[in-house]
């Protein structure tokens, strides 16, 4: 298992890990299997989707934002529910096949840590899977 | 690592992909382990469902539409935001065990391709990892 | 692949099933690898989130059930369609490390047994994969 930091640089954030899984996958010399990539907090999560047009992850933001309100109504006294429940909307981690060497990803793919009460100092961890 | 096609009908769609899987379990005579489904597209997901009742897969499509409505306000300039948010809220794979060499899935549970910017024709991938 | 009981206690529950996934791993004696925790249902979902504030789970609860009403307009007959969409919206699965003969989870995280339609007596089928 490797285990990368992350630095987020506000309150809701999405920050690019492909580098990362690429990395790990190539430093580890694996051919074909899985790469898991595992957010280990409760309050950010894990997606895959486009780092074209940077105007994408902005309205996955504020579309979060809007269907899970920060300023709403919630009984998690520390001021964070939002953030807890758009971490289970996102999820905890991402599955991606590995063949030949490389993470097999989609044209458009890329995969996005989502930090939803930052900005703070934060863990990944990644683990491979050989395909036997 | 097997792909597949799939040939979406309209905007928003759900094709059943169960077949696809137990037809990649089956051909590899894997016995034991995981079957991992993966949509390597940003504008498409993948969820486990019901397939008994084909107005699940209607109520899961129309409020979806409600929660990020097509028509809403976004950046994102190629009109598409709405499939890109939904594909986030779906995620891109579903990982499903396989015992005895057949995908181990509820009574009503069957795997979808979601498609949320179509229609297209669409690939989705196939890991199998054997259970050492 | 080991199989649990669930036993839930309300139409929305959340069930804190971390225990029986280390005592999977535990009674398989995994050092390293993966555990898949799955649920063969279509009305109830798995997700990871915080376990030290019971109030972060009500807030989870209440927001699913703002965001999908229960009282709302579907087509399903059966009156449940909230929870199939609930269910897709939290996922079917979630995957976590296991290094050291333990679950990799961060500090506040618990995995918990999504109920959407209970109470219920549900499933919950945990697999574990070594790393070779």
């Amino acid at each position: 298992m490797i285990t990368v930091s992350v630095k987020t640089g506000s309150r809701k954030d999405m920050i690019d890990v492909t580098g990362h899984i690429k990395k790990a996958v190539s430093e580890a010399g694996l051919s074909n299997g899985l790469a898991v990539a595992y957010v280990p907090h409760t309050t950010a999560g894990i997606t895959i989707n486009e780092n074209a047009d940077p105007d994408v992850v902005r309205d996955i933001i504020a579309h979060l934002n809007k269907m899970v309100p920060p300023d709403g109504k919630y009984k998690h006294a520390e001021g964070n529910a939002d953030s807890h429940i758009q971490a289970s909307l996102m999820g905890s981690s991402v599955t991606v096949m590995v063949e030949g060497g490389s993470p097999v990803l989609g044209t458009w793919q890329s995969v996005f840590f989502c930090e939803f009460d930052g900005p703070r100092n934060r863990k990944l961890h990644i683990e491979l899977i050989e395909k036997s």
